[in-house]
């Protein structure tokens, strides 16, 4: 921590080490395949920590990301974007050399991925369960099967079911609502997997975002589960009820640059570069870019939400305190900074550090 | 253009030379010193364009940044950024080889500044002129003649004047606020001059962001102008009635990978990662991440606002159209964005394509 002289984005390993133990155990629970989203890491070293507890499967976001962890030694992954038919022949040069699974929710990428693919490539269906992004609407199956059809064209495309990512559930109002969203998607889901299985007896069933795979507890028919930012979590995940503040397993350290005792505000070098401009809410309605974490006689003590992260620019970030704290900041100190979306911040940072001082790794290194 | 298949941040270089040669030129006019900001842009090659226009001295936001651009022959850089005391030896050791400047707000940094460095180093007193980020503000005097103490008793330190950045013009709600935002900042930092001048004959003002250096005419006693932005603008300064649409150099091109008739949206390959969080409020008071650009019958239209980029996740960007515009958009077309803030979204990419064709390496390459 000491040695830390510009913004630096630091991993505590035994929290994410408990985090995914805590997951990999609660799909083994629930008997259901663990393929976490490795889109929040992006990074080799943390991909091992995954590995040494027996995960074998992953999820990634690009085509990009699948090549930088299959040359890292995975050989197994799922694309969870929908397939941009422009990356065709890095998808099937990818698929030649590992078991590559693509999802797909139109016909006319479908139809491409007929014409082109030459190695044996898995597709999955996306389903929007109501989440409006991407997606086929789970009751339009005329739709569905149009791209059945053109998957069938293609002996190398085997059709591996339906996958789904439940995004709504990241704007729940409440954990109750979290449930009742999950258990929506989840009925959709099942539906169309009986409805289906009558043709394609293997197909299965990929559902499960951090807030459900983080609290719900009925995963019936559900085959694979992909969470990704539980491997960190972040202030929004805390604020959903998700998980707790013990569980945030990353924060940014940044140097005190600047104090402004007239409107009890400091200033640290970290900005919109280092943290990114993803926002929550405060308790007083103001945005609120991240949460305030000193020490103090060798303890850690999570300050009050009125002191926070509350404007960013490029590289500045101001911190807005309460009176009583101003006198905690000494130009030159290093603040921990809980940041509000722990994938957006990882993915400004070139490496990470961990709290033990090693060294890490990632995509972006 | 026909070559990309993933997002890519692409520059129009003549639209680049063009804003160049313009701002040059009305620095000349106004006979002040141009020292271009390039934390818009942070690429040694984009840095040659301004080079053979006559431009030899520089600001930057780091020092990280300043060592990259004096690895790549600048020798003349200020770093407009409250200088971060952790990086004092780093600071030092590049004042020994580069004619360096830096900024300082209190007489903390200021006097460990006196301590450590041991090389001829330009301090500017940074001023908050109304724009309540970092700086003393105006009228506080005493302040300033603390921190001059701290500078005077290390002779290596040669206070150079007083440096403010407005930047509460780009919040400003006309361009008649530019200009009175502009004014009022250039009267205090003229009365701080004349306060100064006595003592420090040689003292100057550094004053000048891209809104009010685009369209402010008045500059009596600035020595020196530090706009970034304007070598590319983007959505923002258009809105700001700063620039045109035809001064925006610079675009993301996506790839459409989904399309959803249903509720008249595009999904494309472009998030987060790639454009930044950094929205303004369209006409309809949704949030904006970006406007629309395509090609007709080799023509560029810019799509009516009503057609924009309404959301963005990690890779995902969804872009909300008009009911008659959605045929024009197929898998696998790619789609011109123009960015809501290009300094945020350039920090975002790797490299840079010209509309050339030619690869742009940067600092984070």
């Amino acid at each position: 921590m000491t040695e830390i002289i510009r913004p630096t984005f630091v991993v505590d390993k035994q929290i994410c080490l408990r985090n995914i133990a805590s997951m990999a155990q609660k799909a083994r629970h629930f008997n259901v395949q663990f393929r976490p989203h490795f889109k929040t890491h992006q990074s080799a070293t943390i991909g091992e920590w995954f590995r040494q507890m027996g995960v074998y499967s992953v999820t990634v976001s690009s085509v990009s990301m699948a090549e930088y962890f299959a040359d890292h030694g995975w050989d197994d992954i799922t694309i969870a974007f929908p397939v941009n038919i422009l990356e065709t022949a890095y998808i099937d040069r990818l698929a030649s050399r590992i078991s590559l699974n693509v999802i797909v929710d139109n016909q006319d990428s479908a139809e491409i991925l007929a014409t082109r693919i030459t190695h044996h490539l898995g597709v999955y269906i996306e389903i929007d369960t109501g989440y409006p992004r991407t997606g086929i609407i789970s009751s339009q199956t005329g739709q569905i099967d149009n791209v059945l059809d053109k998957i069938s064209r293609n002996p190398k495309l085997v059709f591996k079911g339906f996958l789904s990512h439940s995004g709504h559930t990241y704007h729940a109002r409440s954990t109750n609502e979290i449930h009742s969203r999950h258990f929506d998607a989840l009925l959709k889901m099942k539906s169309l997997k009986s409805e289906y299985r009558h043709d394609f007896p293997y197909i299965g069933i990929s559902l499960g975002d951090t807030p459900s795979c983080s609290i719900c507890t009925n995963f019936e028919d559900v085959d694979e589960i992909r969470p990704g930012n539980f491997v960190f979590y972040d202030l929004k995940m805390q604020d959903l009820g998700v998980c707790s503040f013990e569980d945030i397993a990353v924060r940014l350290i940044c140097p005190v640059v600047s104090r402004h005792l007239v409107r009890n505000e400091i200033v640290i070098y970290g900005g919109a570069v280092h943290l990114s401009r993803d926002f929550i809410t405060n308790i007083n309605g103001k945005k609120m870019y991240g949460r305030i974490v000193i020490r103090k006689g060798g303890q850690k003590i999570l300050l009050d939400p009125l002191n926070y992260v509350a404007d960013l620019t490029q590289e500045h970030g101001i911190i807005k305190l309460e009176q009583s704290q101003f006198g905690n900041f000494r130009i030159g100190d290093l603040v921990e900074i809980i940041p509000v979306h722990s994938c957006l911040t990882a993915n400004l940072a070139r490496n990470y550090l961990t709290t033990d001082g090693e060294n890490i790794r990632t995509i972006n290194s």
